[in-house]
């Protein structure tokens, strides 16, 4: 094998790597069917530790790091979601400390449960101009490690065993769908489903209103938003993927398509996921969903990724009142 | 063996049987781990075709009629609920009709759903007082077959066939937990559950405001609530357990223990299933995790089965606000 064939074969093999090193730490989340229709798979990674798929990339990384006998004194994550607290759990699971800069805006709730698994958070004086610098500054004064939430090869590869598991369970699929931000979960996902059977479509789904990776399929190089946009889908709101998310996704082309859903559809998939399927999903978690109803998604067998959880629920109450 | 064990190995072939007979037309449920509790295994019926348990014992049931050679004309069953939608189901997936009592003052959406699924409703002068004669006179007019609820043998075998899935991939459980109404859910997990291990712990979980078993356990024999009550967990509003599942829970001493849950113990399980298992149940499913959060299940590696998630959402958003 050559060319695009190797690449995707030595990536592959590295998600196997992941596979194998998280096991233990992670939850194997099942493939539920639905009565929508019977051409349809959800992986809920609602169900995975912390309740998001992060846990795969950050324990990769973090076990990584140990592994090459690089054990460093701490490692740091910037973040107010859900790598948040994946990144938290995998370092105290090795007993390494975790310094996870939250801005000051974020939810009380998300910096309290990245606390409870016995993060050191700063959250003073942090906002989204300033965090890239403020990073660097505390990286050079503690000497810690860099997690980062997807530009990063151990991330990529870990989030990848999500729809290596629901490939195991569903072989079958044509099609499947995932969240795109910054690009770690759907990398991943292209590089199993295509090291799986090069006929697997591979949709990113991403909210019109943060639409950068579909530019960016479209303009064939990173296009970044000029601000963090405003969405239901609150963990999605990067500005652009990164350098090693465009390189498997658009430059070696293992993404196929890049669908944009509105806020309504958004909305309405959440209703359906809590509703219908019994998966209280965060609204990012039920991009793949909102694809699906607003039939944005190619034709066949389809997995769902459901990336997550962990709604607001104050928010999710509002959309099941209406 | 004799006496009480072979009693229990009879049942317990027929719940093999069951499962056996309603296999490719139920779904196998996942087990999931939690965030809560390394003890904590659940079992969620949430994700069974037509959102709970039901459709397991009303298939056994209907696909049995038909196996004995006594194709009915029709299947009737009296039930506001989530037997309603199973009975409809499994006839329509037989090729029979179905028809459906249910009181004037039901959720319409449930009315709506059991319609769906290719059953007759009849709504029109029915309440709860008169339901028992009307079916008899309709049962006289059509001859058509009931499908009871609970207090049925095939019913109560396909019930069974839960626990006996979940001790299938969690056989190391020392209890196991299930909302008690009727008794059918909690009488064919027993069976499955005594059959597995005689030390594994069975607990019938029901609302306080509800507590005709734990009064018949108490007693040793059936008590009968004056009214049907009120409770949030309105799938277990039955005034009676039934002559066969008092049997097999009682009389056999199959069910360990039945503990009462109040109003507010159920209210607090439906948000921490939403929120942190990010579990869409209905108040019914939640019964067995509020009697965990509690505090009054025995010790040892548990084992809940969450019967449902058909929840009114204005009801389940206003528990999320608070």
């Amino acid at each position: 094998m050559s060319g695009p064939g190797r690449y995707l074969e030595e990536h592959a093999d590295q998600v196997h790597e992941a596979a194998e090193r998280i096991r233990g730490h992670v939850r194997r989340t099942p493939v539920l069917g639905t009565d929508l229709d019977p051409e349809l798979r959800l992986k809920p990674e609602c169900f995975q530790v912390t309740g998001s798929f992060k846990p795969r990339g950050a324990f990769n990384a973090v076990l990584s790091l140990v592994a090459r006998g690089s054990r460093p004194p701490g490692v740091i994550a910037v973040s107010s979601g859900n790598h948040a607290q994946a990144v938290a759990l995998a370092a105290s699971s090795v007993g390494i400390p975790a310094l996870i800069l939250i801005p000051e805006d974020a939810n009380p709730a998300k910096v309290a449960a990245t606390r409870a698994l016995g993060a050191e958070v700063i959250q003073e004086g942090i906002n989204f101009a300033n965090r890239e610098q403020r990073l660097r500054e505390v990286m050079a004064e503690r000497g810690f490690t860099l997690v980062h939430p997807f530009d990063d090869w151990d991330v990529i590869h870990g989030q990848g065993t999500a729809a290596r598991e629901l490939l195991q369970d569903a072989p079958d699929l044509d099609v499947i769908a995932a969240p795109v931000g910054g690009g770690g979960l759907l990398a991943g996902t292209a590089i199993s489903a295509k090291r799986h059977r090069s006929s697997v479509k591979v949709v990113g789904v991403e909210p019109a209103a943060a639409d950068d990776a579909y530019r960016t399929w479209k303009a064939g190089s990173i296009q970044t938003l000029p601000t963090s946009p405003s969405t239901l889908a609150d963990g999605v709101r990067t500005t652009a993927i990164g350098r090693r998310n465009f390189e498997v996704m658009f430059a070696h082309g293992l993404v196929d398509e890049v669908v944009t859903v509105t806020e309504q559809e958004i909305a309405d998939a959440v209703q359906v996921a809590w509703s219908r399927l019994h998966l209280a999903l965060e609204p990012t978690g039920a991009l793949p969903l909102a694809a699906y109803l607003a039939e944005k998604l190619p034709k066949g067998l389809m997995g769902l990724i459901l990336s997550g959880g962990n709604a607001n629920l104050q928010t999710v109450a509002t959309l099941l009142k209406k």
